[in-house]
């Protein structure tokens, strides 16, 4: 145990590059809580884990290897905010790799009614498994349970699946391990085109931040006034020499574009109903887009959507945002592989 | 494709027997949603399939080849409408063949509280899994997500566990296979005797709709004047020239029986509490009747029930509603392996 | 069947002594209902099968090969209560084993709404599964639901997960087992310390009562006036010759003891809030207390806590409460292994 670790309200306080080492064991992730914690070659790594785990699980006894790596173990899916999505994602990806699973989804349990606290709660559920999976509304939470646990006479991993307003690194991961994996030459070079609400969506803004792990590319913000994206992301983007532009035009970016990232309009965090004023008509892809756009562009979005996207738009081969929540559980089955040190013995698919 | 797939309204307003083809692959059944679907050949396989399952499984040797059969699948139990029991046998069907199940019980999920259209949320479950069984409350729901699903790019198939007032294929399934399996030589030639509230009873319309599949069997249909099979059924049976009688009079339909199948009063589908005036007492199966029916008749029910038969019943060997549902988990089971075509792969029962 | 099973009123007024026979099968345990089920040959028994299980589950092998012991197998957890902890406890002890689950966590079940009996809407699960492990807030359901299935035609073992407010047999087996596990020579000869509410504590009255199982153990009970142990347990450890203290001063018994046992104020149970009158601040355990207990000493509790114990008392080793709800998981999947008699093939573990 570091230095650092010995006192919560100093960690938590500590820049995030300082404590990173503090989540990693024998050299590799141990805790995956930040977009932070995600460098290029841990991307690329991660991806062709990914890559890996598709190909052999494509014949059933291929299937039935990958879900042996890991069925000696357990995990928890702590999930005290509702989010489906993300829930099954991961539950799935826990079955894939053969791991047992355990779920509280309920905002509320009995032993919290009962006067306990939240740190012994988690301490209680990391009795019976080896990985803890969860997601909190109350910022910084994940992080202090890891750092509870850490410290722990044994300790079990904790996966971040969305903590507050802020991180929520697999999104991050899959949306980039999407672009990784529909553009021809990956992620370097290309102009990314992101819409909508984003001043308040959490996945631009953890796009944007790694997209200092690539060479050459361009961001491009369009949205309304009231929506731009944050100073901060801003501010990290020229610090890292990244190209961006900030606009109301989408006509013009579109064919631009080698990817679209699409947004919802993040309305539940209304203060006074302040959405109603926006225009958001103009921030959505329709049909008649699709001739605007390069014959090799993808369309994303995190889901689930309103109507940014229009549903007859899913038929073209560009709209990737199903495959965009299929390659989120195979994204976050390759980070489970890598944090229980098993990414080494997937087998190869036979060509 | 079909060209009747092009377009929702149209094909949901086509006559059932035109649109099963669009529900089959490779010559068999992909999505389970119809009682229609089943026709006598398809109806003797997935019996012949259930008990093969049943007696490969009753030893550890076998039961662990069984689950083997689709362990490198997936299933997802998505039930807006609560049901414990067919959620339950569902699940437990999936078990004894080896998939991974994860489960949303819920009425509400977070998506649709963000705005996602109910496809949307269901297409998003599929990107994880191979395979949807659905109950939902919304009359076609279950139908359209089908269709819905055969148009996407990875499809997966949808089996039907109660949509709306009307389909409920795999109930039907289970009370003729219960017949089936109960009485010697089948159901062919049988005397089947309905009790209770046929108007509303979803199971005895189905179980009647598919006698046609049968020869020489006669229906008894015991109901207070209130609570009458409909019409529509009845008309089926005429034009398929199977012989019905309705009447008042339980006791002299007793010693007629072959099965006897009770029902539970539906009065949630009451719009005045109507229920209440009916005098249901006269259509109850009690201790003393049992000398009134036949040795080897047999008294089913398709639960939960509440007085219609008097709980000392169940120690007389000819009560079989309790192996009815178990009969329910094994033809699911049986018809999930059809689906996934490893019907041919259950090893057959060491003599 | 013994005669006493024919008729529920009268088996269950009879001494539990009496019915024991009726929940064995075998020569061994079937139904596991109530602390009295476990003599000394028993608990020695099921404490050596979970120690084999922990060492047998250490390698990946070991572990596969305990997961293969009973993957043929399906539980049901029907928790009508409320009960994270047993829940999850119980869910992985499963999952260790190889039994597939299923689990019913509401208070409410749709059969219900339509007017099923308890004994019915159990009977159902019963019809999917091999076993039923259940909590019930009524009194007396559990083993009524063990009585029923008895007398079934295909009867299933059922596990007491806690029902009323007398009997949670499996606490009492992991806190003797904490003991036991915990203490050089085991229960034998030791001085144990029970502090808090003694009076309402189901988990303080059944370890007194499993006392008698063992020799020279001494009892010194700490509680304030209001919430002493009551009477039935004092004259139960009298008859056994079991010596007992009763005390408010815990400064004096602790450097006696060798166990001590914390508990929660239980006031959920209170009629008209009584509990805030009680001072409960002089039962319990300080970091400064640690100075004052043997060095060989255990801490336990059987959580959740609330100011009991001060968090930073976690760091001793000789606080075992987070290794005791861990010990609480193996001892319940030794539980399970001896009712379906695979104990004897759980591998040994390698030196």
């Amino acid at each position: 145990m570091t230095d650092i670790g010995r006192n919560w309200n100093e960690f938590h306080k500590t820049d995030i590059a300082e404590k990173l080492a503090f989540f990693s064991r024998e050299g590799r992730l141990y805790d995956c809580l930040f977009s932070q914690q995600f460098d290029r070659g841990m991307l690329d790594h991660i991806f062709s884990v990914a890559d890996r785990l598709r190909a052999a699980t494509k014949t059933k006894a291929g299937a039935d290897k990958v879900a042996s790596l890991l069925s000696e173990k357990r995990a928890m899916l702590y999930f005290v905010q509702p989010s489906t999505r993300t829930f099954l994602s991961f539950l799935n990806a826990c079955h894939i790799l053969g791991l047992k699973t355990s779920e509280i989804r309920d905002t509320s349990t009995s032993s919290e009614l009962k006067g306990e606290s939240p740190e012994d709660t988690v301490r209680t559920f990391s009795s019976y498994v080896d990985m803890i999976i969860m997601r909190h509304p109350v910022p910084g939470f994940v992080e202090k349970t890891a750092w509870v646990m850490n410290r722990a006479k044994r300790p079990v991993p904790i996966v971040n699946g969305g903590s507050g307003k802020d991180q929520h690194p697999t999104q991050a991961l899959l949306d980039v391990y999407t672009i990784h994996r529909s553009l021809a030459g990956g992620v370097d070079g290309k102009t990314i085109v992101m819409v909508g609400d984003l001043k308040r969506g959490r996945t631009v803004r953890s796009l944007s931040y790694l997209m200092k792990n690539y060479s050459d590319v361009r961001l491009i913000f369009v949205s309304p006034p009231e929506l731009r994206m944050e100073a901060d992301i801003l501010d990290s983007l020229r610090r890292h020499g990244i190209p961006f532009e900030e606009t109301q035009d989408f006509a013009a970016a579109m064919p631009r574009a080698d990817a679209i990232y699409m947004t919802r309009i993040q309305d539940e965090h209304d203060v006074a109903g302040e959405s109603k004023a926006v225009d958001y008509g103009r921030f959505c892809f329709r049909a008649e887009h699709l001739k605007a756009i390069k014959p090799t562009a993808v369309i994303m979005h995190p889901l689930p959507r309103r109507h940014e996207i229009e549903v007859s738009v899913d038929e073209d081969d560009r709209a990737v945002y199903w495959r965009q929540e299929r390659n989120g559980m195979w994204v976050r089955a390759a980070l489970i592989a890598c944090i229980f040190g098993v990414d080494a013995k997937i087998p190869a698919a036979k060509s």
